[in-house]
């Protein structure tokens, strides 16, 4: 499946270009090259310009790649372990130098996510989120401390053919729709449901 | 201030570029122009691509402006009624289709406001989150549904000279710092604390 995908504005061609395959070449990347996607999202605003986000990663020739691919879920694992680098995201929870609870540590994390996503893109690699993770199993063996939220796992990596994945997910592999821009934009106020 | 801002990593240009200025010079935006912006954030990538976010605004010359400003709190409107736009993000907290609460409509809707602020960058504008609003007058005033939370309000306009902001906030107008990629990068596991 190679869904197309066209804008009717004008966008920067990036957010067009990024997508999240599950089929990668086992290829070697570089801590260099982790740091430089890494460095993209340090860049992310953040509400009071806290920064929460914090990223633990690993690559695929290194001795805890194993352990990595062991704390995604089944169905994530049969694919990410193809990758060349995992990262976990998390957030701290706590607004630094104020001691109370942050009610923007996730969305800010999110915005960190996207622009590691957009700079693999750029170098010409891919960044593939993922939610089905063994949470309380990362907490554990990434020493975790409380007050950080495990957001997501990202695998980066080379894109491959899609004929490297089992035939089920053969089926889904390609950039997703969206919604139409009339579905998610309001002028005025939110539309009577 | 003008912060410098210097990348050790060959990063695209986007990110540096991209910061949240208060003065801004009450140009006229169109509405072409915020959908080009909110276009770049439908791209967005989330969790099983449901897309929670939705985006609610007011151009500086439509009659709703003065009710746009009057959801801020004191602090922003002073500076944020010179913007172009004004855009409420909102994010559904229900998994379509599952009737399920979301665990991510926050952490997606953070990725697609810094897709909307990178493109509003590229476009010669910039955008401004704030999180200091008036969240339940924003609910009542603009018809948000009990589903949806409000995250943030976005400034966007045409950035001017510090001069044009009183001068406690010409101080602290400028791009801000970071911390070192090594605070926020680890590698293998979590230090301990």
């Amino acid at each position: 499946m190679m869904t197309s995908r066209s804008s009717s504005h004008p966008i920067h061609p990036l957010f067009i270009k990024r997508w999240s395959p599950r089929a990668f070449d086992p290829v070697k990347l570089s801590d260099t090259d982790i740091h430089t996607m890494i460095e993209a999202a340090r860049w992310a605003p953040s509400a009071y310009n806290v920064q929460p986000w914090r990223f633990i990663y690993c690559l695929r020739q290194d001795a805890e790649w194993d352990l990595y691919i062991s704390l995604l879920n089944p169905f994530n694992a049969a694919w990410a372990k193809n990758a060349s680098a995992l990262v976990f995201l998390v957030s701290d929870t706590v607004f630094q130098d104020r001691n109370t609870p942050s009610a923007y540590n996730s969305f800010d994390a999110g915005a960190a996510w996207v622009q590691l996503a957009l700079q693999a893109t750029d170098m010409g690699y891919d960044a593939h989120a993922m939610a089905g993770i063994l949470f309380d199993d990362v907490t554990e063996k990434l020493n975790i401390p409380d007050r950080y939220k495990v957001e997501i796992a990202i695998a980066i990596g080379q894109r491959t053919t899609p004929a490297a994945l089992p035939p089920e997910l053969q089926e889904r592999e390609g950039p997703s729709p969206r919604k139409a821009l009339s579905e998610i934009t309001f002028k005025g106020a939110f539309p009577h449901e």
